[in-house]
């Protein structure tokens, strides 16, 4: 399926407001990875179909879960955000005809993340956060570094999804964590973050 | 070792400031395992000694790390505050004679809290962050609900904790979150926590 043939159909199961979300992140995404010397094609087809299965309701979701033997734990089960990354895989091989497994894995890691993300996953991950149509505080933020390094984006994505639902009082999955600390980790490798070791921390 | 030999030893290895913490984590637990119906004296004794190992340089951690085996995580081994708990449970067991699991758990576990924590774990985890010697925001919001639920504390105190770290770019380990998402859960059974389930999160 070509690019034009994908947008025909995702407009046709996405809500107008989702649609242009998808086109908004699939031009970020591309714009990254020429930036960082990623495969913009592969780019181009993950962005726009990273959220294909946003818009389904809780019993088409149900069904499809079923259908693909997914087992989804205590979190992922409670949790739409999660589950359609998953499902956003599958839709992606089975109704658009996505065989590439760098793009899938892209979409199905689009929302948690996960520690040791290829290239192409940090930019879908970050381009999902910062397409010119997220207005919230962190968003334009994290926008201000997205060119300077990916690694300190996607501590600042990971954190900013971390407070955002302690202050909602939701589930945070465990891999939204690992994404963090993986960041974390990765910045210290490449020596540009001080962890303070064995200061008195009195909690 | 009675109370009061465990009290005189503990002063000559712990600064003035840790052992009031001490103290106070003591009588915050008593009370606590009084209202709870816990054993006060096993809380007495885990509250007084859960910072047994607090004071200790990054040399005597490391050469008592190696003596009894313990292998440390990618974080587990950047974070003093991580490393004296587990170090804490062999000190109380060989320095101050104590071997009631209940009480060793309780204090090996005191900074991270872990999914399924027993209720003395709870009560110790809490007490640590409630004391009156604490005086920092979160502790007196979660000091209001200490004594109506003890989950919603433990959450409180897993969310503060995070939301600490995130602000100060540190490492977050995954038995933080474990406690967090598992206090969520066991609110949720209890019937008195509502998540918003297939809500649209723009997140």
């Amino acid at each position: 399926m070509d690019i034009n043939a994908i947008k025909k159909k995702l407009k046709e199961s996405l809500s107008e407001a989702r649609y242009i979300h998808s086109i908004n992140v699939m031009e970020e995404a591309v714009k990254l990875a020429v930036h960082y010397n990623a495969d913009a094609e592969k780019a181009r087809i993950a962005g726009i179909l990273h959220d294909c299965a946003k818009n389904m309701g809780k019993e088409e979701e149900e069904k499809l879960l079923k259908k693909y033997g997914i087992v989804t734990d205590d979190i992922q089960k409670r949790s739409h955000a999660l589950i359609h990354s998953m499902l956003g895989m599958y839709i992606a091989r089975d109704e658009y005809g996505i065989d590439d497994e760098e793009i899938l894995n892209a979409i199905y890691w689009h929302t948690t993340g996960r520690a040791g993300m290829s290239l192409l996953e940090k930019i879908i991950f970050i381009a999902d956060y910062i397409e010119p149509g997220r207005d919230f505080d962190a968003a334009e933020k994290i926008r201000k570094h997205a060119y300077e390094d990916l690694d300190k984006c996607v501590l600042m994505c990971a954190d900013s999804t971390i407070m955002y639902l302690i202050e909602r009082g939701k589930l945070i999955h465990p891999y939204t964590l690992e994404t963090r600390n993986d960041a974390i980790l990765t910045l210290i490798r490449k020596g540009v973050y001080q962890l303070y070791l064995y200061t008195d921390e009195n909690k």
